[in-house]
């Protein structure tokens, strides 16, 4: 049996999520669920699309990935199902698949039309739920929809290399749970252009002139533990995404800060990469 | 086997929850838990009530529904287990279920005893768990209770018609993720008092000709995606439980806001529909 | 199959969790996970040892125990795995294990050895779900490790008793979700000390003589429930982990507050109890 994934804005207080969990356990009593994340900003594209593009590729091939993030059907939102890279994902057709997955080209997508046998307000539970069981019991997708050749597509912040590839200039597109910056430069991306080049990260009024594999990096373990200074000092790294963050080492949000709110790194803020 | 979800006030950063599950698979290692919310407001019967009430129905029949809110025994707040609309639930004796089924009669009710048994500090765990597993097993409720044929009743907000049925007057009785503000008025008791006369919704210094089936049928689709305002729009609407609700559209209490914050649509305030 | 339970400060809303799952399940589709904690506040030991050593007993020997805070290998914060009172831990030797089980001395320890084969930046996901994975298929720890006789003590905040045992002095050790002040003087701890004397409990200006078994004996039932004082009352109680814990009855911190905000009673602050 496929595992069926969440990931959604409904948050974990109230009753959706539960009643989106009942209703698949009413149609497969073995079903496995996994909460991705419930706690995407509310109609966030871009978050969801960097939440689950980090963790959809940890799951076996053939899982089932619902999206629930701005569902709801109208003309200009259809709700769309598709095969990515092994993996199903049910969703509007808002977008999020074009950020999920810009290099990769989705096998086959159907625009889902079961709509006109069910009258809805909520259809994560009574349309996603209903096509991820289908899919999960060996269902195909035409029978829940009709075959379509493209889905929207979203332009988002992207990394931009001057002509002369000295610079690369991205966005900060995610902070994550303990304040760190993320951008949209990947390791791949600063590699290619790089070509192991010198070069000077710069964030808001911060420089770095090194990018860390690890946080730890910045310990001098020569030093005594008393004399170090560790708590709060910025550095830039590659991140488990692969994606160059500026971070604060062992930043906490809730009392010192994180990155976002003590260097003022946020959504859409600028970083520049300058090879020399 | 049963599924058993769980509803507290337990938050999810403390031990509560996993000491709940690890006690659940330790007697049945095939168990399935779901959890329907830890994020009730500390001891608040109402939301307790309201969540439930819209999440159980969807979970298969002969489901265990575990509440752990204000569930401290003591001589006003006896435990109780019962069979209602074919669920179990397992609570305590505080007005809970009179909120949850005020339709719906249940048809069996008894009075946990197996406290002697037991010393406990933590009845969640030492006895609603016991209870449960024993349900989970086949067992019946007689073994662990005595048959009572009342439970506790609590008068919550309800709403009101006028002699004249030309007004009903409710309350708000939960916000939701969204900020959404959601009042006790159901769309069965709008249509039955209003029989499709003409209305007008007031909510604080706000009115609403119209009562919308969907978020998005605020918007105008004939305008082209530049002109059109659309997020921060307010609007009534049926919400996914059948309630009336004040909304903004695209809401976002962490940022710009929702119905609750911007239109001062909190607990208990007052939502009045006037048909003409 | 082994349970496989989680503990870590990702939080919810990111990637991390769901990746972790992904992982576990791609090795072993019929795992069972479960969540302790994921709410940790960023890289605390001390709240990841209370939290974890009032959760694990509850879950059948053999469970498998990921700790993912702090958890970043470098020349001082090695990986370990072991055996403690018949259940497995995988965590970084960062002293967590000392104050999880003070008094149990581990069975086996091993420092995993693993790491040549594997470069990573995301530890829990790519060493401590293999080494969880390895235990559940019934391996040993020799296997991913090599014995080690010792891991890191960390001297955490420790109750003390003056040399006339007239006193005992503690401290705040973890605020819970209803804002309740626990302290590390353990009922244990309590009775052997006081054998039966009377005692004074006193915390920051309050005093309570009394130490309650349930919040509810603070209520007198004789009197009438309208004229009854109860919300906001304070009390001392042993809580259902058996610590001494100061109490606001029926609190909640996000309205009324809780005793670390009424009463001023935080991480550290000293908490006294004298016997007479």
């Amino acid at each position: 049996m496929s595992i069926i994934t969440l990931t959604t804005d409904f948050g974990t207080k109230d009753h959706f999520v539960g009643a989106v969990k009942g209703t698949i356990y009413s149609e497969l009593p073995n079903a496995r669920i996994v909460d991705i994340s419930h706690h995407i900003s509310p109609f966030n594209i871009t978050e969801t699309a960097y939440i689950l593009k980090n963790a959809y590729k940890s799951f076996p091939e053939g899982s089932i990935h619902i999206i629930g993030v701005d569902s709801e059907l109208n003309e200009e939102n259809k709700h769309i199902a598709l095969i990515l890279d092994n993996h199903y994902f049910i969703c509007p057709d808002n977008g999020v698949i074009s950020l999920l997955a810009s290099e990769i080209k989705p096998e086959k997508i159907v625009e889902i039309n079961i709509h006109d046998r069910i009258e809805t307000s909520f259809p994560v539970l009574d349309v996603f739920v209903k096509v991820a069981c289908h899919i999960a019991r060996g269902g195909t997708l035409e029978v829940i929809g009709k075959t379509i050749l493209n889905f929207k597509q979203l332009v988002e912040l992207q990394p931009s290399v001057s002509s002369d590839s000295s610079t690369i200039s991205g966005n900060i597109i995610y902070v994550d749970n303990y304040g760190n910056s993320i951008s949209n430069i990947s390791k791949k991306l600063f590699q290619e252009i790089g070509k192991g080049r010198d070069f000077e990260v710069i964030a808001n009024k911060y420089s770095f002139k090194k990018i860390n594999t690890k946080y730890s990096d910045i310990i001098d373990f020569s030093v005594s533990k008393e004399q170090r200074q560790k708590d709060g000092t910025r550095l830039a790294i590659f991140n488990t995404a692969n994606y160059l963050e500026i971070a604060m080492f062992r930043s906490n949000l809730n009392t010192v800060g994180g990155a976002s709110s003590l260097l003022g790194l946020n959504y859409r803020d600028v970083i520049t990469v300058k090879f020399s």
